[in-house]
């Protein structure tokens, strides 16, 4: 396989976990990030050049992956200086087609998964989906992205927002499930960990059963009793507001089944 | 290990999976269904007798378990002939003290997990919280659990309510967000397996990170361009309601941060 040079602008949650799993097999060459602490970090991390000047971008890289917030980008493409290579960015919901008044080789490497820097991901099954403007860009993604993990996927940029949208309600908001568990626990002095073998097994079902098939609990039951409990324990209006809103959705979900 | 001769009074999900895995080492005797269809399936599912009626229910059993919805147990209590042995029920939300009007030796054997007749849970790490009117009485409890679980715990009845409140949120409503993921893959043609390493590491996660520390997505960061592009992406109100909801949320619980 081609050792490809590839520099990062962003030194976030993505471009971190990204770059440590690119740099087993490609050569990291530099760093942006407006933040130049930020950018030293990841720098070092990886034995690449670190910079918060966009000016100071090497322009011969083979791959530019562009992996910062989405409303960040747009400001940055204008700045840029004439890069060659292809440019990537690794966001769910930008269009691909953000790139095309700047340059002629881009594309889209979107790796479906949550990145923490504290926590470093196995690649290895992680769906990469790609896009590209021209078949040779494609070819060299798919390279890149084959040495990553065996789960690479071609996504357009409309499929693509979809995916993330389904990505931000079976990750994102679950976690935030997550902390409300952890809030309510811990406001009552029981350990966190006592939830884990349950949360393990919700996750484990959906990989046998439908998440329809697989709902279970008092909303699916309409046990009113046990809901009306539950709203009577929170005393924070906001959960009790998502515990009503999720309640009902389920019931009316599952309603054909009574 | 004594073998303990064991009624089930219900023969739903929970019954099911605990008679299945209690029957290793005990002896189920009989289920009891208000449904004789169900009490037939699992009946002979375990080979135990099964009854619909609660008159015929055998009185000589060591322990009884009580695993009906939450709203029936107040309507079977009074019906039921006397019976030796512990009456124990498998409910989160159900005080022990519902028992004390009926007889003298009973208790709690609430087993943390979501259970499906469909898919068979492994006990063995399942958290089995337990509750006892008298020392005799846990000890058998205890002695039957540890034969399951290696995560045996005693709580009482006010500190299991918030253990099944926050169940409720780390499952239940996990398990209605995953299903939403697959509604919203399912309209696009895109197979809602895609998500599954994503969902088996946002669980995988917060067994080393708070969750609150492994908070990811749109909302944390506040990317209104993106919030707006998926709120505009949902053609149902009530899931442009739950997304509105838990990003504000995420955003309110995280505030702090920007």
């Amino acid at each position: 396989m081609k050792k490809y040079r590839i520099v990062f602008v962003g030194a976030g949650n993505v471009a971190t976990n990204l770059a440590l799993a690119l740099q087993e097999r490609h050569q990291i060459i530099q760093v942006y990030s407006r933040s130049e602490e930020s950018a030293r970090i990841l720098g070092e991390k990886i034995n690449a050049l670190y910079t918060a000047s966009l000016a100071e971008l090497i322009v011969g890289a083979d791959v530019y992956i562009f992996s910062v917030k989405d409303a960040a980008l747009p400001e940055i493409l204008p700045q840029l200086p004439a890069l060659n290579g292809i440019w990537v960015h690794t966001s769910g919901s930008t269009p691909m087609a953000i790139f095309d008044t700047y340059t002629q080789k881009y594309g889209v490497f979107y790796p479906l998964q949550t990145f923490s820097k504290e926590k470093k991901v196995d690649f290895s099954v992680v769906p990469i989906c790609l896009e590209a403007s021209d078949d040779q860009s494609y070819q060299i993604l798919k390279d890149i992205a084959n040495g990553l993990s065996r789960n690479v996927v071609s996504l357009d940029s409309d499929k693509r927002k979809y995916l993330h949208l389904s990505a931000v309600f079976v990750c994102n908001f679950v976690n935030r499930l997550y902390d409300i568990g952890a809030e309510i626990m811990q406001s009552q002095g029981l350990p966190f960990e006592l939830l884990l073998p349950l949360i393990d097994e919700t996750a484990r079902k959906v990989h046998s059963l439908s998440p329809y098939d697989a709902q279970t609990g008092p909303a699916v039951r309409f046990d009113e009793n046990i809901i009306n409990t539950h709203l009577s324990l929170l005393n924070d209006d906001k959960l009790r507001e998502i515990y009503q809103l999720l309640s009902n959705d389920i019931h009316d979900r599952h309603s054909n089944e009574l």
